[in-house]
């Protein structure tokens, strides 16, 4: 694994003041590699929020700002300005920063879902990025190395023809009102701030980009039955969705803030004509890969079959110890450090992109239309 | 656990001859707390299979037939003849013999499914059974005492209201065409014997069934998606259903014969508004349990809180010591001993009945129609 | 699995009655696969509980005794009588009716360990048994298939040659004193019942007969930390020994019945040059192979490699349906009944003998005199 | 979790060139939760590589030393120099770095064993540091945060007197002879760099100090049996050691580099006598804790019952998402961090001191004396 102290990348953030979850998340994400320097913010709209939270987490007074805008165009100006910004708001706040830094010329980490909406994901298709400002969607799951290597397995037609996907996103934490009082759940819950979609579109989008990078099928249709089961809840909190692939492959997706027992037990598991792979992301350093007729083998990241090159892995620390979710989601900003850096051709097809999120968006606005429509099979290209 | 050497229950048996899987299983269930004595048997409609069959496994000749109507009659008629008879043929062959020997007034072990149509289902509710005869439909995996614990924290309110329940029954063994060598395979894929149904009658009625007896809950619909993935399969072998129960709980049943590394992967999960329940039956001496907000308990069998009579449980051996599939299905059998012996008031509407394999082949029949209507939410009612 | 209703062995119980736990699992493991059937018993010494114990299992009233010289006696003179008898008394009542039966021609089932004291087992090795009756020894965890097999591959010379061997059976039935009442407690905390060891003896000598039955090797010395914890405890209730095996292989046992969490955590690890295996008692249907430098294969009951010829690990359902403690138990039964029957030859050298309990004495005493001085190294041969 | 981003104390290292393994950890640790800032290094004493490695990691080139004794003068004399050092040599370098640095006024972060000798280690303790400066060393699994819950449940009383401690480390990597050209192989197989000790001195100390740290049991005396299974091999490769602490409480401890299939199998289980605790680090989210006759509860990372102070935990994202030993490893690097600053009262007792690596090698010298001696019972202060 490569450290580039001496290159460190010039980094913004927008929202991600203090107690907001995944803004640190994201500090840790970009501090891991030693890749970015944070040096910049607009960390909250609220003045005082602003500036405390920029103090505490060491950036300058002059580079602590309120407005993302007026970021953009302050440090597009100056000559230390940022290279990248991590864009760590709400939903509907996702988009106007993400068009305002792409066409300033700045790179964007973006928060997943892309946009609380299908037709804002659509617009930002249409954005002009300034010179070749690139963008990355943080689907950090996709930087496990072993779902790197499930990937590999899949790609390598050690499954043969994939059949059957399951996928399934467990979560209790909304399992009661949370109250108002709960920042995470507040804006979660709120149709004006998260979209259309609740549990599908915090986790349920994380579940399908899974199935989806792992398996590299298309999806023809979706077949949903979204449930809003705690009193009072305008968005859905549980979702059962059927899935069928182009190709034949049938899937189903289980998402869920109701399950009572549940932290985040992302699972998938892959069954192709020959092979199959069971991962969760609970205990992310193992991977069930069975060829069939054969016994059951255990993978371990950087274990003793790695077939992947160990560079697109990423794998930091011998197998035996584990490593988790903040290095999954630090080998998504340190493998963009190498694209923007011109260094990250191995990566190039890897990471999540503006399509990506745009598909997540269909995918939701399918899924919620057929659960509109009682569970009517629905393409993803009808929404 | 009560030993009744003195009172064993006369047994015979209707089909299991040599190389029959179930039947081997059936007499392990029968002989293992020492309920009945096996004393009659037409194992075969083949005479020299039936004959071999039935002195290898120590039947007297004059006791060995090869029709299950002329057995019926000739062992009504002897003084010491038969007061039980096992059904273990494959599906089309149940309803002949469970309609004969309850008219000659012998109760009837019938393995699962009831019938292999919905038809000859219902023509087995108008049967007038002799004498009082009993019915036992043996889906075995409500032997399981963690199941009957399950079922009991469900009853008991331990969970709170019922939201979400995914089961599960993924194998492999169909995975590729396993040839007309298979005995076991050759009957299942061919719908002349199996019925309409493929993995959805094999495996998923075991699932249906399961999670109907834990939860309590009514099914209202399905919305199914079955498909056959091996090249020339007539049946299903995966099979994909929504459901919806009574009182607005929603589930998911996935049936897999075909999912690569998996073996017999019964699992079940509840979760309701205060607690969840996850229980595997490769592991069945243990299940998780958890009360919302507080750590997962893991439950083991017989052990710290077992809040449901001994009695009903049927636990032989101390916690971590492993009791397996055949107990479970023995517990079936000694607690029908029970119940025709007339002691078995404790165990009253916890064993499966003729209405439940009813239900069963009306899930089977709902199922198939659901998916050849593109997965319209179907009424278990409609069928 | 050959089953043998027209050849049942008459078999008689010394012990066992109401409320015993051994006695019970004898029975059950004696009518499993249908190669026995239980026609007298000298249950009790007690005259009351002997009738009431023998009626309830179905024991004719003139073979229910009291005294077991009696039975021996009786039922040698009968031309039905027994040919072979369980004894399930507690240790110190082993060996009188041992000698009492094996004299009389009838083949003896002896409970572990093989008597309460080192000199009574040598004794037993000059009994002359007439008509050449047979003895075997419980030491039931052999039975396991898995275990089976792992006894095949160490032998095979999958593993290389064995380094390391951790064997391990914590309990925690007994972290607090269990009272007089407990009658399982009791005669297992009492010197004169139990022998000279506590937790050694009633698990140590399981653990250690484990490893020597897989692996093979013979114990040179042990060096042993015996501990009773529980206030006013006469005998070990924790066990920590560490051994040296023949050829410079190394060991630890540990035995513990304070283990505050654990049930019946019997576990057996083996590390050779090339391959290790891993195993643990309360999920017995799956083993960990590893090949050096290769990932875990996780090996199931019956699964897809079985090496070792399917007749000598009795395996009787399919793989991924469990079988537990019963099943092993009833394979020692049931092969034993096959050398009984003069059709065993598949199963000689696996079946517990006479010179295995002798050893687990010597194990025994060795361990015992070893942490009486302080742990010094002592021979097996010393004692 | 605090972020002190205008705090950042100014780092340098000590060994850790292009292609060590535990430099980069430290680095990793370092960066992780942004209080330091890596300025310094003396990477290697070959100039070359010294000058490579530097500059890959971003220092300035007059800050890229060969000598430690030159860093440390150079740099304790500039305005703007290391305030901390982080020693990452093999162990026969801990020793001068550790002096130095110390002695000029640098906090020191010194990777485990303290040193390669007993001697040695307790020289250290007469240094005295300049100004105040501190000691850390890295004994990473004590900054797991279920290691500091594990540690305050015995500290609280929740499981009663201890009395049985069983800790083990086994790994595979050594099962052969690695050869020359495996760089981690080669000095800890080799005494003079290495010590007294090979995986007593590598993982078995790591093993050691983590049950004391859990348990805050005081050791008396360690019954130990040393084995070099490789051919060749002059350090032990497999450790088996009995442990007796102050109070009565007994343990064993086993280490192996030896243990085919096994990574990094760092496992403690702690019995007391009212409850029991249970924590693999390969899974280290996850820790079972069971009181005496209650079901086993699974606590996890931050999860529902975390009795300790967040704060000393340093729990950073929430539970069921995956930390791991990167993340451990920087708890210390941040809590040191605090300490340094003045803002660490809470972590007081938390961290490991220079005593502890004194009494990591009276555990060495005493276990590898006790080897020597046929395994007797040697205390550690006889060393």
């Amino acid at each position: 694994m490569a450290e580039n102290g001496a290159k460190r990348i010039r980094l913004g953030m927008v929202g991600g003041g203090t107690g907001a979850f995944i803004g640190y998340v994201h500090r840790i994400a970009a501090r891991l590699d030693g890749d970015f320097e944070l040096v910049a913010g607009a960390l909250s709209s609220r003045p005082d929020v602003a500036l405390e939270s920029g103090k505490n987490i060491g950036l300058a007074e002059d580079r602590i700002y309120t407005s993302y805008e007026e970021m953009a165009q302050a440090e597009a100006a100056r000559p230390d300005g940022i290279e990248a910004v991590s864009i760590v708001t709400p939903n509907h706040m996702h988009f106007g920063p993400t068009k305002a830094f792409l066409e300033a010329g700045i790179h964007v980490i973006c928060d997943k879902p892309i946009t609380s909406t299908l037709e804002d994901a659509r617009k930002l298709l249409e954005i002009q990025p300034k010179n070749g400002a690139k963008f990355l969607l943080t689907h950090n799951y996709t930087g496990y190395p072993l779902i790197r290597q499930a990937r590999e397995l899949v790609a390598s037609g050690a499954l043969g023809k994939i059949r059957v996907v399951q996928v399934e996103y467990p979560q209790d934490w909304l399992a009661v009102d949370a109250g108002d009082d709960n920042k995470q759940a507040a804006w979660r819950t709120d149709p004006a701030k998260s979209g259309a979609g609740g549990a599908i579109g915090d986790i349920g989008t994380h579940a399908y980009n899974l199935a989806r990078f792992v398996t590299g099928l298309k999806t023809e249709a979706v077949s949903a039955d979204l449930t809003a089961f705690v009193p009072g809840r305008q968005l859905d909190d549980n979702v059962h969705i059927m899935l069928r692939f182009e190709g034949g492959a049938r899937g189903m997706l289980w998402a869920s803030q109701v399950a009572v027992g549940c932290e985040n037990g992302l699972q998938l598991r892959v069954y192709g004509e020959k092979g199959g792979i069971e991962w969760r992301q609970d205990n992310p350093n193992y991977m069930w890969f069975t060829e069939f007729g054969k016994p059951k083998q255990l993978l371990t990241r950087g274990g003793s079959i790695s077939t992947p090159p160990a560079a697109s892995m990423n794998v930091r620390i011998p197998s035996g110890h584990p490593e988790g979710y903040l290095e999954a989601f630090g080998t998504l900003y340190s493998q963009f450090a190498a694209i923007i850096r011109g260094e990250g051709a191995a990566y190039e097809g890897l990471l999540p992109t503006m399509a990506d999120g745009v598909e997540g968006m269909q995918f939701i606005a399918a899924s919620v239309q057929s659960s509109h429509n009682d569970s009517r099979w629905t393409r993803l290209s009808e929404v």
